[in-house]
């Protein structure tokens, strides 16, 4: 089979044992069928536990893999360590091709994990009879259809139940069970607008690595945006080489975070996935090279990874020159973010004479508007109440003015979000304007929580990023610029 | 009257007159009365309005200060620019001692307010008559009893109502008006356990300037926790022999956000607060010079403070090495975070014998510990479960171990929130053992956003910080190390 073909088998699998599947809810045997089923994988699911009986789910129990009568494709091992070379030997026999280990206790236990490993190398004749997915990982994820829908679906493998998600362009290839764990539930509900493709866990990485699942989904036309965390690269000139493939296709963006980068990081990373660790100048040079966007963190990642999803959805014209535009109601913020701007190497270009003339027409004489494209709105809205005009029109017509000079890039606007002043910061009635435009549009919200919430939720269902830290809007318009796209945007 | 006296005087008012009061809830006016009124000002207010009749919130509007019989404290002008020469004479034929101009359009707008300046010099004779906090400000808070409480109350004279706020050891100084208007309701209500003693907008600072304030807080027992933002600096030497002063006594922090360090962010200062900023370098010199801690957004600012804040509450014993410890239910985030400690020169040092024996006594013999102080809990966990004894237990001896080991200066600890697993992840368990210690614990916490917020809150109630960002985490234990104070907490 082709790498393409092996990734497809596992993502896509006809029907799959359960290894370790287990009637007590406690245990990770239980979850992972309890994910499958109730987030309708349409295959064949085959519960194997020798000391278990009747069915769980309207699934029956089975002693091994050698009483399943049809052929089974897939196979999810959640049993000790020790017991999985001579199960993964009758899944052998029985002829399935693929196996998820989802146990720890390999490569980062030191020599008994080891020897385990050297074990299984033997068995499966260096992986040529069967391939596998970990060990020490969370399982693959592949999201078909919204739990929101009457028909959710897709493949759910993590030992976690996962009640919330949605589908959307983004893939994900970590060596932390976390992602495809703890920290998607986090993410699908501190994000409800973001979706993703395909969340893949992929551990010690024993056989199949990142180089496998990173060109699948650089293939494959579902995935915008890939999200990578890696403790150790399995072939840095291979990771370097498909990153350059990537950038030259359109709408594919590839972010990394680096786990490992001190060597303090890399006496972690042996404990964790057993993985030694590149020199800190290498791996470096390697990122640098590769032209993937570094994050430092989880958070950075999937902010990241969260705006270049929004920003291909809405098929945007991603800036060449970083040249942007503010629109504030607090000149604090707007001095603030004008340091950060230039700060990351942005800019905020002279206004031409055309928006500039709109600008003048909305304030007042005493007030006039900056030269250079830092619009503070609030005289411009003072003098729309004092002649009784619609503030939102006053917004609309500097939208129009910063967003119609060619010069300008993106627009950063910040919102104070209050129920009393709902009337001016409408964001709604900016929604059409900023659909229309193929510039982007990022909000910095502030004012009463439950306001900001909510329009963080009407924004990020049209698509449009909102932050409620200055530093997070500029950085994640920094890393959209297109030239600088292989900078890692660092702070000053 | 000494500095301080002026400084009591203007956030201890006996009387004020508000002029400009409007029986429009649209106006500034209006609202400014609403927000003395509602949150219980003490002391009398006279609202002004030659254009206003008959009462509102049962004050009763008069023509003009003059009409008056009882002597008034402060007056709080919320007028046009033009209108304020005329009406501060009245006040100083009043004998009022001391206004809060919030009306914009003086030094910010070039020379039509300059020489608005220059007649408001001329009138108040140099401000020997008259004291004056502003223009371009949103006014003073002082909170003294809780918004919850019946008896809330304080001195509140933003122009936007507060409804929700506590009492504590924060004082804020600000050239930014939204620090006391959207941005302190955002504060509020997203960090609902965050609590202020002061919130000063001091505008253009025309006359009192920070020098004022800082040394009022400086001096006031109340505040422990300086939370300073400057688009220019009235007396660098003056800030720098404060902030040195503040270094001295016990339980008081400064913290700073400096506006327009950059040459794009003075150009912002000057149309803002019409501040002439100082050159880059010099400005820099004169943070480092004065050992505040420096912020780069109000983010950062008030994450800053709310750490100290906390940390003071609880009288907590601050990191003098950097010296910390991790307790992780995730590898890959233990290896970011150890990554972050390295990156921003914190450290994780080896276990002492105790502490190690302690943590061997709780590991599975196939996964033991490490022997440095970052602790993945899980195989711990694991084994606790196959023993069906209680994974609390587990945590508590793992906290006990770490913090009992005297070279490390405090613990982060990531939490994975999930309705389902609330027993394995019960913070409530833990606050004991966190409050009954002088090491400061951290907690990263992740999962369901609900479940987030639920421990985030309970956290915030006992004064224990915690984070959904790891780097956000690592910079706010970085700020707390006492050798390198005047450091800023620079990204790697």
């Amino acid at each position: 089979m082709s790498d393409k073909d092996i990734i497809e088998f596992f993502l896509n699998p006809k029907s799959v044992a359960l290894i370790g599947a287990s009637k007590n809810p406690m245990k990770g045997g239980y979850r992972i069928l309890n994910n499958l089923v109730a987030n309708n994988f349409e295959g064949e699911i085959y519960p194997i536990n020798p000391n278990a009986e009747g069915e769980l789910f309207g699934k029956e129990f089975k002693n091994s893999v050698l009483e399943i009568e049809e052929d089974v494709d897939l196979a999810i091992f959640y049993v000790p360590n020790k017991m999985i070379p001579e199960l993964l030997d009758e899944c052998i026999q029985k002829g399935i091709k693929g196996a998820i280990i989802e146990a720890s206790g390999f490569e980062e236990i030191g020599e008994m994990g080891l020897d385990l490993r050297d074990e299984i190398i033997k068995i499966t004749n260096n992986f040529s009879k069967i391939r596998i997915v970990g060990p020490n990982c969370m399982g693959l994820t592949r999201i078909d259809i919204d739990s929101k829908s009457k028909e959710k679906g897709g493949f759910f493998s993590s030992f976690l139940v996962f009640n919330k998600y949605r589908r959307g362009n983004i893939g994900v290839i970590s060596q932390s069970g976390m992602v495809n764990g703890g920290y998607f539930t986090h993410l699908t509900t501190k994000y409800p607008g973001l979706g993703f493709r395909y969340v893949c866990s992929i551990g010690n990485k024993m056989d199949l690595s990142e180089n496998e699942f990173l060109e699948y989904m650089i293939e494959d036309d579902t995935v915008n945006v890939i999200a990578v965390y890696l403790e150790s690269f399995e072939n840095p000139r291979k990771f370097v080489e498909m990153c350059k493939r990537a950038k030259k296709i359109p709408q594919k963006t590839i972010i990394l975070v680096k786990g490992g980068i001190t060597s303090e990081g890399q006496k972690a990373t042996l404990s964790h996935t057993g993985a030694l660790s590149e020199n800190s100048r290498l791996i470096n040079a390697i990122i640098k090279q590769s032209g993937a966007i570094q994050a430092k963190s989880f958070y950075d990642l999937f902010l990241y990874a969260r705006t270049f999803s929004m920003m291909y959805n809405e098929d945007k014209t991603l800036p060449e020159k970083g040249n942007t535009s503010i629109i504030v109601g607090s000149g604090g913020a707007g001095t603030i973010l004008t340091d950060l701007i230039a700060n990351y190497g942005l800019k905020l270009p002279t206004l031409n004479d055309q928006a500039y003339k709109t600008l003048v027409s909305i304030f007042p004489e005493w007030m006039p508007p900056n030269r250079f494209a830092l619009v503070d709105i609030w005289p411009a809205m003072e003098k729309a109440m004092g002649e009784r005009a619609d503030p939102n029109m006053v917004m609309k017509k500097a939208y129009n003015s910063v967003l119609g000079d060619p010069q300008i890039e993106g627009l950063f606007n910040m919102m104070f979000c209050s129920k009393q002043f709902r009337a001016m910061s409408n964001v709604e009635l900016l929604i059409d304007i900023i659909h229309n435009n193929p510039k982007p549009v990022f909000f910095y919200l502030i004012g009463e929580n439950k306001e900001v919430k909510k329009n963080m939720k009407l924004l990020s269902e049209n698509n449009i990023p909102s932050f409620t830290n200055l530093e997070d809007l500029v950085k994640n318009f920094k890393i959209l610029v297109q030239e600088s796209n292989s900078t890692y945007p660092n702070s000053y």
